[in-house]
Order: structure tokens, then sequence, then C-alpha cells
């Protein structure tokens, strides 16, 4: 799997890893006022050097533009002044929220005397793949760095000159800060096959979070020998129940499928009660056609609402993150828990009713991170949850489930107290 | 990877795994009084079916025999009466626990009105790979289960006919209750190349959990697609601080590593503040010889007790699981804590102390599942913790650490009322 890689490229990356290693003992003493005064820091140093950082980033998009990298993509890419304060802005308000280590989880005692407390501690070294935005490295390295963990980052080649910017001045303020400077690591050489072995340094890194598209997060499960964290991909769906308002129905789902086309939250599938194609469905097909959404509907949606393609089954697994919804008509609400459980990503499912011995069935029997009724999917988000950050959403059930904060990047240990206990 | 598997061996391989995931959505929706019912019948038909399960437990004993392994292996492997009743006993105070589904642990309000509720609910699928015993064949079951989760079981190939007559008889005993057989499902192929594509059954199984030697832990961790929880490789330790009651001290240090030798919690390594390696650490010595341990020391500790052998850096980190111990003597608490961070598996490390300050420090700063402050290693434990019962003991940060009891076996999810609420 390591094909490819150089001697040279492999000793620097061990050397990487372990330099985070090494650092991530110092930075789980450091207090809360030291790492706080360091984000601070840091963000006004960003700024300040927002030309230096809008050069490296040229040399970027010229590259980008040369190997004819999409509008969007290029959007993506493109650090401004206001973009780089926003980033700043992002480590001030990392650094105004709570730290959670420390934490104490639970305290007790056992009956031969053990006084047990189980209490928060980071993580140690927390790997993170990325694509194209370059401000993921300032929010990555601001949300690991408050937990007190190290942070490995590999970002997409798109963005090396921008990535690496920002890292250097990173690490600047750190050592500003008498903060040992492998608290953030950037791996620079952008050939794949250091990718996939930084996948297998799990002696020195303790969890991997994957960001960015389907591809790269299906690689990462398949070949990381570290402890993923899945995050991203969301079919999400819509059910419209037979007690279903038309106004409440029509408005939560413009807004679930239209508000924003290209987030995981974004809803991709109508589930419709085979009672309500007619009345409801049909209201939202018109107000989904007037935002130029093309609906993918199967035989008897079609009959209700004439202006839509056919789906296939494919489309019934597919996260268009476009103008595209597929709609699934069902008999019941078992049938549509069924037909959701089946092909959603687990992400964030809604049902839309007034019933509600439906609506708590559907919260209930809905295997999905977050379970809505009669709310938008759209809301799974770090902020909207209130956790004041989000480092991504997870789509897996161990660890953390749904959108991610400040406490997710944390374990906890046992500090056990006794006084000459020993096992009979 | 997965060379050699037959058609005939994915198919059936296939098929087991999606049963099992077809079955979980029907074994969340159990209550508790149905699953301990199960549980409690299961236990009665275990033991009425004593004479069933020995003949089929001879099969593999006499399998064993000619294949020649060791005395230890075949006692582990042996079912009698006695051992019957205890896997009984095993299931029923399972059945006893309190049933950590449905648990609300977290209740908030957002500005916008919307109302969360982040509830425990149970995993899906779990796998579980593990070697020899069979009692684990039960017991894996009873934990799975009564957490709503339905668990696909890899048992050693030296168990298989004792592993089969106990998967079928909890079969029978759930098909008696009206629930699914799937929620156990035992992979009878015993070739390598299925248990390595067990492995990348990530469509089907949420979480995969090793049980057993390093080797297949390793392998586990190396191979998997599925989120792992890697288990049980332990190289404790216990540090004799400057500050050591020498009477605490014997006793500890003779407890955590004499008072079984083949468990994870026991203590492999001592190490030792050069100022109490004539007092203290000569009488531990003296008591550990006396227990037939051999030391490994380096050259102060050789001096200070000289009936030892040499250590070699590969000493200090290995996992014995024998009369054996490594001996590193320590300038001061810093050096010991740094030399513990880097030797140990990161699961179970003890102080002995009477110095308040050096405690603390030794508990927040060494980097393992469980620290200690004048106990026994050995406690580290489902049972011992209070949890009722115990899965395994987590050696990773992703999602548990430490002793795994049912509340280690689910995941939670977030259910989310509106009334209408759209994202702006």
């Amino acid at each position: 799997m390591a094909e490819n890689i150089t001697k040279e490229q492999e000793e620097e990356l061990i050397a990487l890893c372990a330099g985070a290693c090494a650092a991530k003992y110092e930075l789980q003493k450091l207090s809360t006022e030291e790492k706080n005064k360091a984000l601070n820091l840091i963000a006004d140093k960003l700024v300040a050097n927002s030309k230096l950082l809008m050069e490296k980033n040229a040399l970027d998009l010229e590259y980008g533009e040369k190997k004819g990298i999409s509008a969007a993509l290029m959007d993506r890419l493109t650090l401004n002044e206001k973009r780089i304060e926003d980033i700043a802005e992002g480590l001030r308000q990392v650094a105004a929220l709570a730290d959670p280590i420390g934490e104490v989880l639970e305290e007790f005692e056992r009956p031969n005397g053990l006084k047990m407390c189980k209490v928060r501690v980071p993580m140690g070294v927390i790997g993170i793949i990325y694509e194209s935005r370059p401000n993921v490295t300032a929010d990555a390295f601001a949300l690991t760095f408050k937990t007190g963990n190290a942070v490995v980052l590999k970002g997409g080649s798109d963005a090396i000159n921008s990535n690496s910017a920002i890292c250097d001045i990173i690490k600047a303020g750190l050592k500003e800060c008498g903060i040992n400077e492998s608290a953030i690591e950037l791996i620079r050489a952008t050939d794949r096959a250091v990718t996939t072995r930084f996948m297998q340094m799990k002696d020195y890194v303790d969890v991997l979070i994957p960001r960015g598209s389907k591809g790269l997060i299906r690689s990462v499960v398949e070949n990381s020998q570290i402890p993923v964290i899945e995050t991203g991909a969301g079919n999400c769906h819509v059910y419209i129940d037979k007690a279903a308002d038309t106004d409440m129905a029509v408005k939560l789902i413009v807004n679930a499928k239209t508000q924003r086309l290209g987030t995981c939250n974004t809803a991709e599938s109508l589930v419709v009660h085979k009672d309500v194609l007619d009345s409801v469905y049909v209201e939202a097909a018109k107000a989904l056609r007037e935002k130029k959404v093309v609906l993918y509907g199967d035989e008897r949606a079609n009959k209700a609402f004439a202006d839509a393609e056919t789906a296939s089954d494919e489309d019934f697994y597919t996260e268009y993150l476009d103008l595209k919804m597929s709609v699934k008509t069902v008999d019941d609400i078992d049938e549509a828990i069924a037909h959701i459980n089946k092909h959603s990503t687990h992400h964030s499912d809604a049902i839309i009713t007034s019933d509600t011995e439906a609506a708590e069935k559907f919260l209930n029997e809905i295997d999905s991170a977050c379970v809505y009724w009669n709310a938008s999917t759209r809301f799974t988000d770090g902020f909207e949850f209130g956790f004041g950050a989000e480092i991504g959403i997870s789509t897996q059930k161990l660890h953390a489930r749904g959108p991610m904060g400040l406490k997710e990047l944390t374990s906890y240990k046992y500090k056990i107290k006794g006084n000459g206990q020993t096992r009979g």
C-alpha cells in the first residue's frame, strides 16, 4: 500500500508524527488561560500577516487556474482580507468557549474504599485529512489545541502554499507563547503514497478524522489503521406523513432542500404518504420546481405531479448536492421508516406531521444521528446545536454521533485513589 | 486480502451479516422485560442442555489433544457442569443489570425553540472476534443483547463445536420468546480468509471488538474497515516513589504481579526511585523472589538486589504474562512518568507514595486508561469497577477507555422536536 514513498519521505513523516506525539504531553498540561492567550495571539498574527497569506494563496490560485479547477473550487480556495479576518475571528471564538479538559464525568467509591474519578482528558494526537479550503487548517488547529491535543494535518495539494503559510504563522505564534511548535504539524508532501502511509501511523496518532468528499472518506476508512471518525455523507430524507400540514411541509422542504445545496445536512429525498400525494406533495413539488429543483419520482409520485423525472433505484441512494431530489411513495409510516433506514446515510432525517404518535415512532425508529420532527434537516450543525464549534458531523456510531464540537475531541481516564487495596 | 474465500463462503458470510443487520431494528424495540425474560430462559436452557454441550465440547477437546495444544489452553476450552452453571449464572446476572437503552443523556432547548434530546441507543450490529474460551460465546451474546444489539461472533476454530452448540441453544431460546434468532450469528467457517473478509463488512457491522492475543488484536486493527475497539494488551507499571511505605509497597507489588499471571491488568514492570532502591525495592524484590518471580533489572537495581537478570531495552516493552518482571531505576518522578508513558500500553499504571503532590502529578500525567495511587493494578476490571459486566478493556482513546460494561456497548442519537423551524 505504501508503494512509491521514498526513504526520505518516510523518515520525514515519522519525525513529524513523533514530534506531535512528544508535544502532546506538554499540551495536556497547559492551563485554559495559556491556551486562550495563544489562540488570541495567533488570531492577531494571521490578520497582521494578511498580505503574506494572500501572496502565498495567489500561488495556489495560479496553479489551480492552470490545472483548470472549477469556479466553485477556486472560490473555496481563495483567501482575501475578509476571509482572513473570519479565520482569525474563528480562533477568537474558540478561545472564548469553555475548556472541557479536566471535567469530572463521574465520581464514585467502591465498597473496598477505592475512590474512582472519571475525568475528561485530551485524545493525544489527532490526524485530520481534508481538502481544498485553507481555513480548515486554522480551524482544525484551534479546536484540537483548545482540547489539549496535538494535530497532524494533511490538506489538499491544491492549497499547499496557503496551508503552509497558515501553519508557519501558527507555529510562530506558539513559539512566541513558549509552547511546543509541534502542537501543529502539516504534511507538506503531496504524494498520495505519503497520505496512505500516514494512515498507518497508529503508534503516534490516536484518532484520524477525514473531512471532504465521499471518495476521500472511503479511502481513509478502508486504509487507516488508526481509529477513524467517519464524517460527512448525508443522504437526508424528509417524510411527509399523512397528518402533515401543507404550509409547514412546503416551507420545511424548500428550506431543507434549497437553503444550501452543497452541505451534508441538505435533504436529498422526499418520502410521501400515499394519502397526501395529491395535496401536500403537489404543493411541495410546485414550490421545489419554482426553485428549479428537478424531482426524480416513483410512478405514483409522478402521477400526482408529472413535471418530474423517473427515479431509478440508484436515485434513492444518491446524495445529489445539487438541484435534484428523489421522491418515494409509501403506504404507511412503517414503510417510510424501513425505506429511510435502508437508504439513509444515518445522518439527518425528518418527519412532518401533526400526529404525536407517528412522530414519536419516527424519532424512536429512525436509525440516524439526528432525527427531526417538524424542523429542517439543515440544523444538524455544531453551531446550530450550540456547541460553539464543529470539527465535522459523525455518521458512525462509535465515540461520537452527529455534530462534533470540543467535547467530541476528548477522551477520558480513571484516576483511582486507594490506601493499600489489593485484589483477593 | 480476501484470497481463498470461496463464492459460497462469501455468500454465506454476507447472508449472516445481513441477517444480523435486519434483526437490529427489531431488537432495539424490545422492552427491558422482554430482553430479561429471554436471557433468563436461555440461562435455564443452557443448564438443561449440559449433557449435549459437554458432548460437543468433547469433540473440541479430542481435536485439541490430537493437535497437542497446551494444558492451559485445554483447561480454558473445557466445559463441565459447574462451568455451564457459571455461564448460565452470567446470563442471569446480566438480566439483573439496569438497561442503559433509552437513557436521556442530555436535554436542552435552543433559542429558536428546537427541543433537543440526546438519548442512548444500541450500536446496531457488534462483531466480536475471540479465541478459545467457549464461555465468551454466551457472555458476549448476553451483553450485546441486553443493550439491544445484534452480535456476529467469530470464535476460535479450537472451540467451534462448543461455540456452535451454545449458539444453537441461544437461538432456540430466542425463537421460543418470539425474538429474531439473528440476534446472534456465529461464523462457523474456520478459514482465516473468511475472518479477514468479515473485517470488511462495514455495510452491516457497526463496531468490531477483538478479544484475545496480541496477534489477533493487531490483525484486526490492521485489517478492519469496521470501527474497532482495541482491547487487552497490558504492560502495566508500578512506580515506587521515594515516599513509598515499605509494607504497602511489598503488599501491592506482590498482588499486582502474582495474584493472577495471565491477565492484562497484571503488573509487568517496576519503576523505582533511586533513593529507595536499597530499602523499599530490596524488600519488594525479596518478596517477589519468594513467589518465584524472576526480576530483569537495570544496572542500579541489580546492584541493590543481585539475584536478578539484566534487563534489555526489549524487556521494558514486554507484557510477560509470566513469573517475570522488569525493573527500571529513575532519578525522579518526571523520569518515571516519561519512562512509563513511553513503554506502557496505556492500560493501568500505579504509584505507591505517601506524598500527595507526587501522587496528583502521577495521576494527571500518566497517559493510561486507569491510573492508581496506592492500589493494585489488578482492579482494572468491569466487575471491580461496579459495572456488573465486562466485554473487554479498551486501550484506545476513541469511544471507550478502560473496562467496558453495558454502557460502552451503546451509541446515542439526537431526537429534535420543532414546530416548523427553518434555517435562515
